[in-house]
């Protein structure tokens, strides 16, 4: 299946910073499950990328790095049609990085949003990590080494996308020739899971994930503990739907749309219970993340055969980024032998 | 030469950004020659950091690879004793780079005083490659990469050995261990050669340099429009001595001190001509050039065995910093294989 000639090639990923929960599933993973079957696709576990605000911390890098492995298996990524690969295998990204480092500046870096928004985040206004400043740039040289036609990202990565398609546009035009394939964004429903608490997003550090490696009971303890409509203090009590995280869960993941319309008006009359709706959440899904968990409990027990792919992956994926650093070196007449 | 152990290792270089001129000879090329029988020494042609502001210009730099190994091999740089080596053939120094970016701020680096300066000279300011703001980063790499227990500079560049040992510091403290060795400043007595115009550097772009590789005519025509004393109309009126660039070149490259001081006190009294000095001059620095001149034509013709020699020097240094980096890769538990 990799090996299929013509098809496009995207290059997606996440940052080896802790296990998956559904909102990865819902915003991206499940996406790239679908991907995998149409684009030659790349995922890359970006862990070089996850030191940029993690330096004090390797063991959770490198466990993350197991995890990850665990949690794409247990999600339908096929590492026999994916090239699930690693960063700090592919040390020629770091190469490109530094050629296409003199076709940015810092100020257009510090106007980058999301770098923007995370240094206030972080608390790195101040004294800001040149590892984290320079992470845009190095998202870049991912994208460009391995030449992807497309990466899918949500509206909100669409400046990093327009980025690497800038730093690209400068460098062919200054040293001829089309060296650097334009990458092109892939642009998803735009789609956001809150917390269990009804934070807007859903993160290790505020204790509101429901991960894949959650097991049943995990999973019933957090879906009653869900967020609903705080000011409903008994159920013949008119309830709110919207920012109900019941029901945006309801949304997610369950298929009879019919039963779900149904609770929610019940719900808005007072006609239905917390708990009946908490309850018919919890089954639908677990049905959904049950194999999920049992494909993880799997993974988890071949996690070094799941590496092993993944170093045979970055091999590949070392040599086309060996190939785009030489093309690059030709241009820019570094070719001395 | 190369082998003998336990010898401490030097790290030094040039930028390939032009031809080297006499500026370059005293203030730093003639002690590296003492220095490569003392030490195991490493002499890095840093084309990488030569694209930091000649972006546009890569065929600049590439020739100026080609120039720099004459004007080495003229000068007295040993192949056979000095390991001279092209950054762009050992891309393990990016690698390093990226390793050691979380272990600075830009703030840092704004800090930094040839930043500061060279901003500002380069017109920067408003608009700076990120390229060239990582530079002095760069540069730590560099000198960690290949275990640099020295670096010979100038007092201006103490603050960028400072910040390559802090930077280690900060990354061996982090990690445990003392994976990278701390580099120390060899610090050499500071040499400043005035341009012929008398201004403070002698600069490619300020047209006043005397290179090494100008021909006995160029070199006299440059020696007679030398900056004496302005002042000074006619050789009876009593001139000035310091500030005369004629005097300095005497003091850099007239042995026979005694003549230089004689030449002084007549200059000073109004008893000697402008052109008796500037003759004497020309003698004595064509004295000092043209074996260097003579060996520079020799390097010429073969400059491709010079390059060879410096490839194969880079395939040392690349091994070395390999080794580096893996040592850095095993302590950030980043040794998956």
């Amino acid at each position: 299946m990799k090996e299929i000639q013509n098809r496009k090639r995207i290059l997606t990923g996440d940052r080896p910073t802790g296990k998956l929960h559904i909102g990865h599933l819902i915003g991206s993973i499940q996406n790239r499950v679908k991907l995998q079957n149409e684009y030659e696709t790349f995922v890359e576990i970006a862990n070089i990328q996850g030191f940029t605000d993690n330096v004090n911390n390797p063991k959770k890098i490198r466990e993350s790095v197991y995890e990850l492995l665990c949690d794409y298996y247990a999600c339908g990524i096929d590492f026999e049609k994916s090239y699930v690969f690693v960063q700090s295998e592919v040390p020629e990204i770091d190469e490109i990085f530094i050629y296409l480092s003199n076709f940015t500046t810092i100020q257009k870096i510090k106007h980058n949003p999301t770098i923007k928004t995370e240094l206030v985040q972080k608390g790195f206004s101040e004294s800001t990590p040149l590892g984290f400043f320079l992470y845009p740039v190095h998202q870049a040289a991912d994208i460009l080494s391995v030449n992807a036609d497309l990466v899918p990202v949500g509206k909100d990565q669409l400046p990093m996308i327009e980025d690497a398609r800038e730093i690209a546009k400068k460098f062919n035009s200054t040293y001829g020739g089309d060296v650097l394939n334009l990458p092109e964004a892939l642009l998803g429903t735009s789609v956001n899971v809150p917390g269990i608490d009804g934070a807007e997003k859903m993160g290790k550090s505020l204790g509101n994930c429901i991960y894949l490696s959650d097991s049943e009971e995990e999973l019933k303890e957090k879906v009653f503990k869900v967020y609903t409509d705080p000011n409903r203090v008994h159920a013949s009590n008119p309830g709110r739907v919207e920012g109900n995280v019941a029901f945006t869960y309801h949304d997610f993941f369950n298929d009879d749309k019919k039963e779900v319309e149904e609770m929610k008006r019940r719900y808005r009359e007072g006609n239905i219970k917390d708990v009946e709706v908490k309850q018919r959440l919890f089954e639908v899904m677990n049905e959904k993340l049950k194999p999920i968990r049992e494909r993880r409990i799997e993974a988890e027990e071949k996690k070094q055969e799941l590496l092993d792919s993944a170093l045979e992956s970055s091999l590949k994926v070392s040599k086309i980024a060996r190939e785009t650093a030489d093309a690059m070196k030709e241009v820019m007449l570094l070719n001395f032998k």
